[in-house]
């Protein structure tokens, strides 16, 4: 059986000089957020420790059961969602007037990553009540805010997206659902959407869909789709829930992974409605919250691969097997614990050097996602903006993708064990897998990080990275102790900048060029923000190494091991990137 | 429901042409066996097009019953290995004498990659029996060949390896079965095996297990080992099959895939063996035959990656989703096929670049291996075998990688319907991904690669290699028409040439430093391969064009995507091989 223990100490090394928040004082709900870490991460530990990740395995081998529209999550479950309610944690981000608690969102990531490693099934449907949550407080009228959001925010109810059906995946223009306007002012909702996340479950008394689907007006493609909140039960003026609303879950999915995560086919029967926001402006009202939605998506490869590497870790330093190149190093033990073995340590350098550095990631983005919010000044409000959609696609790309190899890499330190269901190695890889699919697959990311972020404005987008990433190197240049992190890194923004003027100019010229090399320029773009990351990790580890010296002395190590074993891997990235359309766009090829 | 198509017109394409069996005419079989070929093709695109691939789905989703010691296979599955065994099918290659039709390995090749593209399960016993019935051939005593292998080469009783106990699995030295001497000249067997692949099962009338175990004088370590061949039913002097031998199967493993194919706990209770081979010398007995089962399992990676793909392929083709980015392409239609995207293009070629190119690595392996065997002149026969020693571990390792990896680019190509499991993706990712561990993981094969055939006799493996890849790159160095090919090639294959030299100088000063970038130096070893194999494919292709534009067309495409979007990667891994033990080696990172 897998074991669990949350990555506190980073988090806590994250917030406390990682994130440099003694910066922004004067950004409202900052030092109460640093006051309240250590105990909101203890206790983040504690219940997902404690309570999620023990029902991981147990959600896997029992699934859910499907009785004619009614869904049971597995064993546990329901008591769980409870208990989450009961500590307020869906709460913790969201206005005070509706029943939040107004604290920033980076400190929301640390349980985020958790719930995602102890339990990935459970924690969709809080993640998804997060993005219904979001759409609304932006799109919603106040009477729905006001009817809905407490409910939501609390999690007495969930929050769900409806977006996909069968023809219209990637492509939303297709989609067909109809939204009829009646005599009252309300709407009637008819269609079918597939794939839909916690579309029905029995943990919460009531299950809010946003859905998009058409009015009898609208245009063609995806400048005709309206937003829609279709409440399961309906709710009276008082808040009180009335009767059952006129849809349908239809089925469920046999999916590899997330097995207790309930993936629904649902029936909308002229359902009633209430349109949310303008109407045929429903693509851009669900893409303000895509953002949010992507960074979850991306901790989620993070969580799994985090509780992945532990028990590979775990499992690497009980098992004993061969012995050292150099010779036996417990001569006295039937064998060498397999960490001895070069491989072995590489596969968890891999690992570590993936989910400590993502882990950075998240919080530059999560603190950047609070400063465009809630900073003073307008100028800083919109640089971090901008960060924001520039590395969301990254994020949510590298740490999926990340995550699937990182439960690879970990199933295989196990050797024939990490196949065996009971060890939990294959569950990670298994769960991991979704992650790079869904909340528009990786190359979907990728097309919007060439097409839509990088020309934005110029670069303007880009340069909220190359300013301070060029500043950094210049601040580093002196310093001995940092050249082995500070030159590569040099070298490797500058093969970044070539790529991305490459694929700028050429795009131009014809945009497969940009299409080809998107996937590629994606990960070459993560790999240098990664490089990045790890200097200040290493800048902060050389500076504070005599706080605590086992903390810092890996954290070198494993910079180390970044810069001089994966960075690398952007040299062939560039070159496949400038080798253009050609060699993809060939005809005849398949 | 997927579907699968053999790839009867590569394989034929690489008979008549890419092996160059015509410099070979003097070997005996060879001109037989490519009369036979075309017939033979057919028949095995018929046999697992129409038996054995509509029983691979059934096969995941029923998997195997176990009760008492017992095993049934999925429904069909006794049938289907019936069939099997009626058409001849295991007996192609062996020898003659023992019922065997002599036919030289490679003809072999295409009905193992299409066996484990059909129905990866059902090939592991054939294929396991292959291994036993090799294992015995050299090893064992002409009393055992006469009474065990013409049973087994007709595929009416199978063999089984049973190598690994729990606390002994890369390190065979540890395990503990022991071996006592009998007064009649036999042995009796008695420990505990783990991760035995068919060990048990209903489709044959015996299995014949070849047990490693411990003679009671044995020395300590891997030099204590001996082979023992140990049957399911005692066989009499007359063949018949006599009384239930002393072992059973304790249990079944709950496995990510590979459902249909039982991997049994046996525990042998003073079971009656017969040594096969010297006392003590197990070990290098198993060793002979391992070199034909690492090229097996290569091939399941294939076999996998092959039938990923052509469903990958066929629903990308009739997925309508998106424009193309330079305007519609079909503009009567809702929206363009997804092929129309250069990334959805990038996915298809890197796995057609990945399986084109593996076939060419599994014949040209096959041929030499045929050439060690059967070729009149000692000098040739000695450098067919270096070849085949040299590039057993790339092979099992680069196919079973690129296996696993193929098949997750399957999965995306097909979006959200690659994870739900009626649609298949799922079945192909969860089945390659044990290749990767067992019969050494690949990790083992890059040690395999570095510290023991990179350095033999001085380099005289490489030169194998490195001596007709120079040969090529001269030949066609006047070629304008080659010249996208041959230059890169000569550029590449100096970069492998830098990594190997790094690797050899260094690894005598720390074998650690030739540890740490073994896993790199195996994937740049098969990139710069698979660069020969594509250059030699693209040369036939524009010579051979007129004859099929489509099929060499399509050849040329891809060897153009190979060598410009893949090959690149040498680059970064040359980079990481030569940032040595240091980085790997640093302790207290973890």
């Amino acid at each position: 059986m897998p074991s669990y223990t949350a990555p506190v100490r980073d988090y806590q090394f994250l917030i406390d000089h990682y994130m440099g928040l003694e910066r922004y004082a004067e950004v409202e709900g900052f030092s109460e957020a640093r006051d309240m870490a250590p105990a909101l991460l203890d206790a983040s530990a504690q219940f997902t420790q404690e309570v999620l990740h023990p029902l991981n395995a147990v959600g896997d081998k029992q699934g859910l059961k499907y009785d004619n529209g009614r869904v049971t999550t597995p064993e546990g479950f329901k008591e769980a969602y409870k208990q989450y309610v009961e500590g307020g944690w869906p709460t913790l981000t969201w206005p005070t007037e509706f029943g939040g608690q107004g604290m920033p969102e980076f400190l929301n990531m640390p349980m985020l990553e958790m719930v995602c490693s102890a339990n990935l099934s459970f924690g969709l449907t809080p993640g998804l009540t997060h993005g219904a949550v979001h759409a609304l407080l932006v799109h919603g009228s106040d009477e729905l805010k006001q009817k809905f959001l407490p409910n939501m925010i609390s999690g007495a109810w969930s929050g769900v997206m409806c977006l996909t059906e069968p023809v219209a995946g990637t492509d939303l223009g297709l989609m067909t659902t109809r939204a009829e306007p009646q005599a009252d002012g309300g709407y009637t909702i008819t269609g079918n959407k597939i794939f839909i996340s916690a579309g029905e479950q029995d943990q919460t008394e009531n299950i809010i869909h946003l859905v998009l689907a058409r009015l009898p007006d609208a245009p063609k493609g995806s400048k005709g789709i309206s937003l829609f909140l279709v409440p399961k039960f309906l709710v009276g003026d008082d808040g009180s829930l009335g009767e059952r609303n006129a849809f349908q879950c239809a089925g469920l999915e046999h999916k590899m992974g997330i097995h207790a995560s309930p993936t629904c086919v649902m029936n909308y029967d002229g359902a009633t409605g209430y349109l949310v926001g303008a109407p045929h402006r429903g693509l851009p009202a669900m893409f303000t919250m895509m953002n949010t939605a992507r960074l979850y998506v991306g901790m989620q490869g993070l969580g799994v691969a985090e509780a992945a590497q532990q028990n590979a870790i775990a499992y690497a330093q009980e098992r004993l097997q061969g012995r050292a190149l150099s010779g036996a190093k417990f001569p006295d033990k039937p064998a060498d614990p397999i960490t001895v073995h070069p491989d072995v340590r590489r596969m968890i350098y891999i690992m570590k050097a993936f989910t400590e550095g993502a882990r950075g990631l998240v919080m530059d983005t999560a603190l950047h996602i609070d400063l465009a919010h809630r900073h003073p000044d307008a100028l800083v409000r919109e640089a971090a903006d901008d960060y924001v959609q520039l590395v969301t696609p990254i994020v949510k790309s590298f740490l999926t993708d990340g995550g699937f190899e990182t439960a690879s890499t970990a199933m295989q330190c196990f050797g024939g064990y990490g196949y065996i269901e009971e060890y939990g190695a294959s569950q990670y890889l298994r769960d991991a897998r979704i992650a790079m699919i869904y909340e528009g697959t990786n190359g979907v990311q990728a097309m919007d990080l060439v097409g839509r972020k990088l020309p934005h404005d110029t670069g303007r987008y880009l340069s909220r990275f190359f300013h301070p990433v060029d500043q950094f190197i210049a601040e580093n240049k002196a310093d001995a102790a940092m050249a082995e992190f500070n030159k590569p890194l040099k070298q490797h923004v500058k093969y970044l900048q070539q790529a991305t003027m490459w694929i700028g100019a050429m795009g131009m010229v014809d945009p497969n060029h940009a299409g080809a090399g998107a996937v590629e320029y994606q990960r070459m773009f993560a790999l240098v923000l990664l490089a990045y990351i790890w200097a200040r990790q290493a800048k902060l580890a050389l500076q504070l190494r005599e706080e605590d010296p086992a903390f810092y002395d890996a954290k070198l190590a494993t910079a180390r091991f970044y810069f001089t074993k994966i960075l690398p891997q952007t040299t062939g990235l560039l070159a496949s990137i400038t080798a253009g359309a050609a060699p993809v766009m060939a005809e005849g090829g398949f």
